[in-house]
């Protein structure tokens, strides 16, 4: 890889509100965030030249494939529109598309998007769904879900380094905590980490307020050139460093099952683009599709050693006031996880406190931010730096 | 769109034999075109930078979706691999993608795939997955199926210009002939129009033959820097051109019935940026779902005027031999339309016959060529320009 710096600006975000939209379809979702990612860069539709659209599933969730021309239907613009697609990571991947055409010299403005409508379906459609994102023949089709794979993480990581299970709780009461300043928030009630304990058991030690829940949601992006964002903004957040991996899809075929492998390289390949280190990130926002993910995410991305990430979580760096706050907008545990949107709701909560507009869970003085999206249980990640 | 010029090498190209795979599976397929492209390239794996990979539907096909990771994993790469899906169309776009992150400095060599495994589905489940392409709202639940779409399209184009049956009866006799030159073509039978009127009414007008079949295959491309192309092969073929465009879903919106605007629009910004006009095109791939589809693209993509594709190929222009060679692969119609496949395989025999490759089919001196790829009713068109 070739990995030459860069700076693309980001002008403008918009996102609906996470939840169950039981009245609202997937095009009202995804055309509401747009429409408000647009009226933030105030531009005109017009300028846009194309859009990338992050899903994971709509095809199995809604019978519609083709999102890319759904949604330029529905703005009424003939531009280049390109759906991409890797399970949880859709719109991580679909951000870093984004960028990439307009580094190719292409593009000069265009949206980024992600969108999810998942509570049409029961429960058990959507969790057999999910497991599309792992390996369908040799995990899904032997009744593994994305509980249970998680739940085999967390139980390693415990055996490995003597992770408690209160460590894990800590992550959920601390996104709730977060989630609970956020608007958007699909959960904006605090919990304690007693009745996480207590909560229904759902794959063991993993309990329901341990995972994230189903959800509805869209989130956008306006991307431009560096040298034009000035004529849209005075305040743009520059994109500066883009770094995906993969890895095996099946858990089985790791070499640990107590780190992402593809955390680790898409974030190192972001930290040398951007040329900062773990201590120079102000605010991070992080893949908790489980609570163990969260606190992996921690080790993986370099703020703790592996195995220290439960005492790291236990000091109180990861909480808005904390050395590291992670996951300020609650997180995909409680502010939810409408799968292809959530990569592009993590940039627009940064975008938010790089410019200070994140209200009560503002980081004071953030300049520097992070997303990193997870796709299944870790074959795919994306990392991407942020600054002011 | 800045719509700068620029050219990107082909260096490899890799298919299967289109048809009916039932002893291989998705992942077979993907991994045997990806090993033809690096072989043909003389490359190592360890030198390929990323991945992109156009697919449908195989969420709703095999249940697995993020095969970006699938491909990733198989050839045991931790390199960035992305799924790309806009219907029929996913092919052209994943190739599209491929080429934006060559120009935009981040990768130097790439491969861009497309499989679809489609057999394992009974032909009614494929139909209604391939209404996924369509407007499921609109279109989908209301019954109609893509047959019925494009139907409707000859219908109208037959009543208002005089386009006889016998016209589209060609079409599909023409890609019979060729594909029974092309050995991976699914159907290397001749047929004649006769037949073609004779078969089984699947849409009145169009009959069994005048559609493209449900199939399996895979294909892949190697794509570097225009600068690097020389290392690795002394017989490079340049992509000079790519334009995507988008369309309304749903038919009932068009401003017309007789032609893809999408396509217009696609071509005409790839003719710009390659700078060349359909007279200079020596062969071209267009996508001939249905017959109906190859006459409109004969018209749309400035080879006939409007109305006169009948006529035109009625003279043997579309012929090898002809003017301008449609189609030498044996088209969708009869080399087999494998969905996510079918962008790439279109770019492997445009590339193979500008390298004087394509044996019995060759096209002398072609110097020219151009792919022709749509998503759905035409709601996503992407027309790609290769010059050698």
């Amino acid at each position: 890889m070739d990995n030459s710096k860069f700076r693309v600006a980001v002008i403008g975000i918009g996102l609906t509100k996470f939840g169950e939209h039981w009245e609202k379809g997937l095009r009202n979702l995804a055309i509401e965030a747009g429409v408000n990612a647009v009226t933030d860069a105030k531009i005109e539709g017009k300028e846009i030249d194309a859009m990338y659209i992050g899903n994971m599933a709509s095809g199995r969730l809604t019978g519609q494939e083709h999102l890319g021309a759904l949604v330029a239907d529905q703005i009424g613009m003939n531009i280049p529109a390109t759906r991409v697609e890797a399970a949880c990571a859709s719109g991580g991947l679909a951000l870093r598309q984004g960028l990439l055409s307009i580094l190719s010299g292409q593009h000069n403005v265009v949206l980024v998007g992600g969108a999810e409508k998942m509570t049409d379906m029961s429960v058990d459609q959507v969790t057999t769904t999910l497991m599309g994102a792992a390996d369908e023949e040799w995990e899904g089709f032997q009744g593994l879900t994305f509980p249970g794979l998680y739940a085999l993480m967390a139980r390693r990581h415990m055996h490995d380094y003597g992770t408690r299970r209160e460590h894990l709780a800590m992550i959920s009461v601390k996104n709730h905590e977060h989630a609970s300043m956020n608007p958007i928030a699909q959960f904006q009630n605090k919990i304690t980490v007693d009745q996480v304990l207590k909560s229904t058991m759902v794959a063991d030690p993993l309990t329901l307020l341990d995972c994230s829940p189903v959800s509805d949601g869209a989130a956008a992006l306006i991307l431009c050139r560096e040298d034009i964002a000035k004529k849209y903004t005075d305040n743009p957040v520059y994109i500066v460093g883009s770094g995906q991996a993969s890895d095996t899809l099946a858990l089985a075929q790791r070499k640990s099952l107590t780190r992402l492998d593809a955390t680790i390289m898409a974030s190192r390949a972001a930290y040398k683009q951007a040329g900062v280190a773990p201590k120079d990130i102000n605010v991070v926002e992080v893949h908790d599709c489980f609570t163990i993910a969260e606190l992996m995410a921690v080790e993986d991305l370099g703020f703790a050693e592996k195995g220290k990430g439960g005492k790291f979580i236990e000091e109180g760096n990861t909480k808005l006031g904390g050395k590291i706050p992670f996951n300020t907008s609650g997180g995909l545990k409680a502010c939810g996880h409408p799968v292809g949107a959530t990569g592009i709701k993590q940039a627009c909560e940064v975008v938010m406190q790089l410019r200070g507009e994140a209200g009560a869970r503002q980081v004071k003085g953030a300049e520097i931010g992070m997303t990193h999206n997870v796709g299944g249980s870790g074959a795919t990640a994306v990392v991407h730096v942020f600054k002011k």
